[in-house]
């Protein structure tokens, strides 16, 4: 299993599948049509809770389904379906709010205004449909692509974005709260379309080139690449690749460096204090935590507890993330020894069962538990499903866990994503992700014959470095150039790579 | 080039050695013996200053030569050549402080009561000879192992050590203040011995290696295996490997995790404090310090002096680092445009000029300049020779130089390695390091036949871990194990190894 | 002027008041009443706006006064007058819940089995009605008093916890959303009651003294003491004093040890971070901040900021708080200086105008400006006002001001505090407020006349240290006791004080 | 017991003085002259020992006592009494260095050059002799003032320094390693001189002005100060006015604030570092630490250590400084609960016995034992000096006690101040101590009759706050300046001062 070594490393995101698991869940799910024979390989992603917070204006009169309306935007177009175009301007106001914070799409957008990479670029889109992802589509336009998109999850579509979308062209079928039938419809009418196809691919999940290659396998011929962004839609490209199944090149963006670093150490060092504060208004300063885990997720949320006064205790299955911890000034524990004392728990392992009924039944009263790592597995939610335990909801994604005697236990998002479900994602961290997927775009379509084969690729350094000197303007900051005698020296060309492939940062 | 892209990301060790720029300084030098032919290849880190605060109980009185005198140990032998066999009880109290904090060789050691897997082992090393390399020296010993020793740098023995090795029976050939031609003469005896033949080699900077090479290349033919620890001395395998002649599997420690993550990262970020108070006695509070280059050792430099109060600029090449040190909380700059504010200059590249004569003429009074990075390229010492320029020696290791105008620059360690010359290295991290030099012996000298070809290997991640784990009891840190349940989900073996070998720590 | 000094120091709470400005508020609004006239003195807190956030089941269907229902608890009761005497359960629960995180009020209820050091107390109170402030109350209750209680505040009750008090047999006069009015009527209800007479009043802001002074000024005959917990409150009574006119003792627990470090310091590290993340989703990581101030509130926005990878400048007036500020690792500069470049602008002085209409101008698109100082005197928002820019109301709290020329300031509750406003206010640090208050009640209530005389005090450092005593066991903390030798040696009672009274803490 | 309150919060300095203690010490000691009458209250910092890294160009050779020889300066004078008056070239150069980095007093020199505030003062001082003492009193010497001195301390005087002012005129009796005889008659050659008399006093510890005061009463007749910057010279003082002894002003400009903070909190998060990196070379990474007394000392340990990534453990008795403690991230603890399992103990408290035998004992092998608080009792050690357990001088103030069992004890100093003993105090903190002293001389000098009577008296904070402003131009800081609209909002002067006498900072 490629990534089975994510133990207290990665932080799987949200959309992770679990594919045993996933099975399981979806044989107990009633099937609502005949298609669902296709839909046993939704993700699991697709169906996450996703914050409410991300909501604006919607109002819960409407029933109507979005697929039983006839809208069209103000150009006349109808071909797109979202819940209510006239939410257009309001969303058109959050994209803009977006802009100024991705600074490097909009950089490309000025580039592009010369040359058009992207010029005859048919993409079709499954991700999560924000304000962020529009700029990054309407980036896409910019560079001279045609886009079709659907949403990767059945929640987490703001609607009013999509409208916005819808109205200045884009042919977008999302909308919030779909079914699992409208999920697969709405992907369907992004790829199965009259006079057009598609000739690349952006997914997040999979969903998408799992349909395709299901339902149209013909269409991967004029197809030139796929970008996958996620941890669960990568795993199926190497599925496939090793299967020999895979019939174009395709672009792992989810393993590249700034990815990885930056959605993980960075943005959960910031999300653990918003989702805890969030959810509990708790004060961190003298509270005894434990994070289990000391990969990227456990090192942000360790540096940034310890930072805030927390006294932090670190569980670790592997040694040497265990000398980091010990060397950064965290005990290393086992979670028996601690769990008494602690005021909260913080997972982070990419691991299943690392909080049992055992540790949640010795945990002391107000207990907060939490998950910053794996979809719902860490802790042993199911467990505290017994008769003698209440269940008390005091806030939204808060509830409280009453044991016979009185003890409470706060349980945050009901185990799954803390920062997913509790706070909310910084769009500067967005930022760097759709600048790698609209990169990784041009790159897969640009390349010269024969650059890329049948199989799945990591960026190409470089490309990571450029995504990164895109985003230093935001802070103001100044690259030094090499000199052409320093570069002689180090043997590097001045543009960089800089670091061999094996570099850790 | 290998290891090109090290600007600003590894710290480059003292021995480090650009062939270059070591030819020309050797040909400058009047060579001394008819043996000056071999001797072109002598790594500069043969040569490197080292820190006179190593020296415990030496007089200057005594010059005669250890080459000339007869000295036996208590036992009657004479096979060794070191400075003062009678210093050998000071020197055995500070191999015995050594252990107490080398707790992993110590427990290799109880292991092999039983085992002795060096059984058989003919080991020749050539490394500093401390305190710690004994320890080393006489753990192998206790596995099984005959050992003859030389040092890798003419003035880095610690006499006392070197005799206490002597006396309790250890071949060792080696004194502080050796000539290059003793230096060649020791390696000499080492190898070339009557009824004696290396199979086993442990080197530091590539000198032995390269002696054998030359003068008995036939001894390969015995030899399993070579261990280096150096960047030059890899680098020097590396080139041998392309070109063919390579002729025996060799081990690359140096880019182990721990030793670089350990020796890099956490050493600096105490070494940085310690050299310049050792020099300066200056207060970091509120100084303002610029940091060329955000590598492992740049990320250690600069959190300890945030952590102490200082403001902290960074420069960078790489945009990757450079978007690291926004995100670390460091302003990201040109040198140029803060070298008039700053109060210390720190450089970290691996690169060359990298604080040249101008900016050293735009420095303001007092402004300290330092190099935690590479031999002495860094700060163009060099071109402070002028003869407008006033040296003045103000402290050992510490210049002040003296413009015209009044202007004092505070150069320490003339430009090279401020922690080696000016802190000492702490005794754990040099533990990490010999507990991976002789876990890599042992990997060798026992793989069955075909696991390793004549090229040049990284230490198996596996063995990375078992090194860290043999270090966690220091901190009495508590591992967790996986359930056979968790490992079966993660798909990994219960004892490691547990990431990828991409994985970046 | 009593507080004078405090510029950069101190946080003046949200209910602190500027006479001269609110006569002049005052002015401008329309009398609704004849009783207008003694509302001339209302305290600005009693009108600030306060966080939505702390509402939980309102619906704002039902739009009849309270002071128009006719309302019973459930034993029979009509002596109070809340929103909604039916939302009680759900109060109840948040009290039970606030109750969990006030262990010392709990402790002092314990203690209170055997003594009752309130028996015969009748308290009338006047300040927020929040979850906290009910267990305060009922703490009260359980020490013997007999208690009164209206808000000080027309937003600030929460409805829920009225009622719950009201239904468990206090008398309060409170709802969200008073008109002033309605304030005064409330307070009168507590006050002017026949065969009730207070003996002892607890207070914050002032309003409730005055409104007796003014009034019933032949009550305070038979008052035994103020507690007095605003600044505002704390200035009136330094006023009263000055003019001979107090003729009671008066207890000023807003300068206690505890409350000053805690409230401040420690409270504003959390909510500066709390409070810019709820508003704006930002990232913290790397951003350019500026700090107005370095008095307690400017050192815990500085450190949190500093401690999640923000470059933090400080602009100070006092030179030995700037040199902190140097030590601590951040830039002292003048507002003017950075203005253009930073991403953040943050006030925490205590003065006026601090940031002007200039500094606005000169700011870069998208700058966040917000208020953790004063009122809402320390950015001159009504510079803003004009007609060339264009307000935009984004969320709640937030408003972008739009430039001609497109360039955005993201102004932040107004310009009133962020902590109030815009984030919540811990438990923990309102325990130490309420703890406070309790001991101070008890103190005046009982000491022996003489003791006290008709002046301003402050809390005795010993009571101070109680208050920590009694909020050690949240943290597990275990206290040092001095041997007999030692409390010898060092002159101190083993029991405290353990301090001068001039020490800094 | 006016500083009683010191467990856990002062450091206090190494010349702190217990005068019971004092005396049973003194009593043991043979008294070698008859003027030893006089000197049973020498003080404890007479003798205390001092860094011998002080010392420069020394040699041990010359035995002859300095009130043996005759020797004269290059001016023909012979009003002093040094060790080697031709060792003034050096001193001069260390003086020079020392300039640079005591900004705050050449900014002083340069104002005198108009005004010679000090004109007519006759100063006689008796501070340890340094190169920044020297440079104080060539600052007192250009504000117009003629001085004296003698040295506090036995062994801290540079000799080298003594003969640079000797040189230029200075009549300075002092040298390192005086008897308690020749330092007496050093203070006795300052004081008594034909045709001269002091009407100043600045005295570090309080031997001067107990020798003037037993021997010349008659002399304060004309005194019209005393500056004391001593914990033992102050309390000594308060004695004095105490008992209506102390007849003329005096100032303590030991507890104003930038003293206060500077040299305790700031300055020791940097020397624990230093005296721990000096002694032990040991890696703070992971380290467990337990410090008693969380005051400005042990506030600057711990916040050190923290930033270094060791795990530090609280103890303290006051349950203020405890909750900070709690809030600032550290586990408050007793000794006990940790004294096996921490690798380093440090003792802040002023107190006596903190660490016993009883922990001696039961602390694990290798621990590190030392003292940042009190001069030499805070450790029992004289509870180590018992036959079973051996003694072993590992280095320059570093010893092993070993136990039976071999286990080993790191003591560092004897259980002596460590920042004294094992670090360096850096210049810029003397540097406002010093700027402290001479603006204290120059107010007590020219303040009008009547302002100060004969008793004790704290710096004016209005000067406090101008030596924080001297020192800002160090930082490159710039100050802000209210307007004059803002100081009338705050009821503030411009100038200062800002901040109420109570003010904590």
């Amino acid at each position: 299993m490629w990534d089975g070594g994510g133990a207290g490393a990665f932080q799987l995101p949200e959309w992770m599948i679990q594919f045993a698991d996933q099975k399981q869940e979806f044989n107990k799910r009633p099937s609502k049509i005949g298609r669902r024979s296709l839909s046993r390989s939704i993700s699991q992603s697709s169906t996450d809770s996703y914050s409410s917070a991300a909501s604006y204006t919607d109002s819960s009169d409407d029933e109507t389904s979005p697929r039983d309306k006839q809208q069209k935007n103000s150009k006349g177009s109808s071909d797109f379906c979202v819940k209510n175009i006239k939410q257009a301007e309001f969303g058109r106001r959050e994209i803009e709010i977006a802009e100024q914070e991705m600074p490097a799409l909009m950089a490309l957008r000025k580039r592009a205004q010369g040359e058009k990479p992207l010029a005859g670029a048919k993409i079709v889109g499954c991700t999560h449909i924000t304000a962020q992802t529009a700029v990054l589509m309407e980036t896409l336009g910019a560079l001279g692509a045609q886009c079709r998109w659907a949403a990767c999850n059945i929640y987490s579509t703001l609607n009013e974005v999509a409208a916005a979308l819808a109205e200045s062209g884009f042919p977008v079928f999302a909308w919030k709260g779909e079914s699992e039938d409208d999920f697969w419809w709405c992907i369907d009418r992004c790829v199965n379309v009259e006079g057009w196809q598609p000739n690349m691919i952006l997914d997040d999940g999979g969903d998408l080139t799992h349909w395709i290659y299901k339902k149209y396998p013909n269409m991967f011929k004029k197809i030139k690449g796929i970008v996958e962004e996620s941890v669960t839609g990568v795993h199926r490209l190497y599925q496939l690749s090793k299967a020999g199944k895979l019939c174009v090149p395709a672009m792992n963006v989810n393993d590249s460096v700034t990815k990885q670093k930056f959605d993980n150490l960075y943005c959960c060092r910031e999300s653990i204090l918003d989702g805890l504060k969030r959810t509990t208004d708790m004060m961190f300063g003298g509270k005894q935590v434990v994070v289990c885990g000391y990969g990227e997720v456990g090192k942000g949320c360790c540096a940034a507890l310890k930072a805030m006064g927390s006294i932090v205790y670190v569980t670790e299955i592997d040694p040497i993330c265990a000398l980091q911890a010990c060397m950064d000034g965290f005990r290393l524990v086992k979670l028996n020894e601690v769990i008494r004392q602690v005021d909260i728990v913080i997972t982070c392992t990419g691991n299943k069962n690392v909080v049992t009924r055992e540790h949640l039944d010795r945990m002391k009263n107000s207990c907060i538990v939490c998950n910053m790592g794996h979809s719902n597995t860490e802790i042993d939610v199911a467990s505290l499903r017994t008769p003698e335990l209440t269940w008390e909801r005091v806030r939204s994604q808060v509830d409280h866990v009453i044991w016979p005697d009185g003890k409470r236990i706060v349980l945050l998002a009901e185990g799954r994503l803390l920062n997913l479900s509790c706070s909310t994602v910084p769009t500067f961290v967005l930022s760097i992700t759709a600048t790698t997927q609209a990169l990784a775009l041009i790159e897969l379509y640009n390349a010269p014959e024969g650059r890329y084969k049948q199989d799945v690729y990591l960026l190409p350094k470089k490309m990571d470095e450029y995504v990164a000197s895109l985003h230093l303007p935001t802070f103001d900051a100044h690259l030094t150039e090499l000199t052409d005698e320093q570069a002689k020296y180090l043997g590097l060309n001045k543009n960089g790579p800089f670091k061999p492939n094996y570099y850790r940062y």
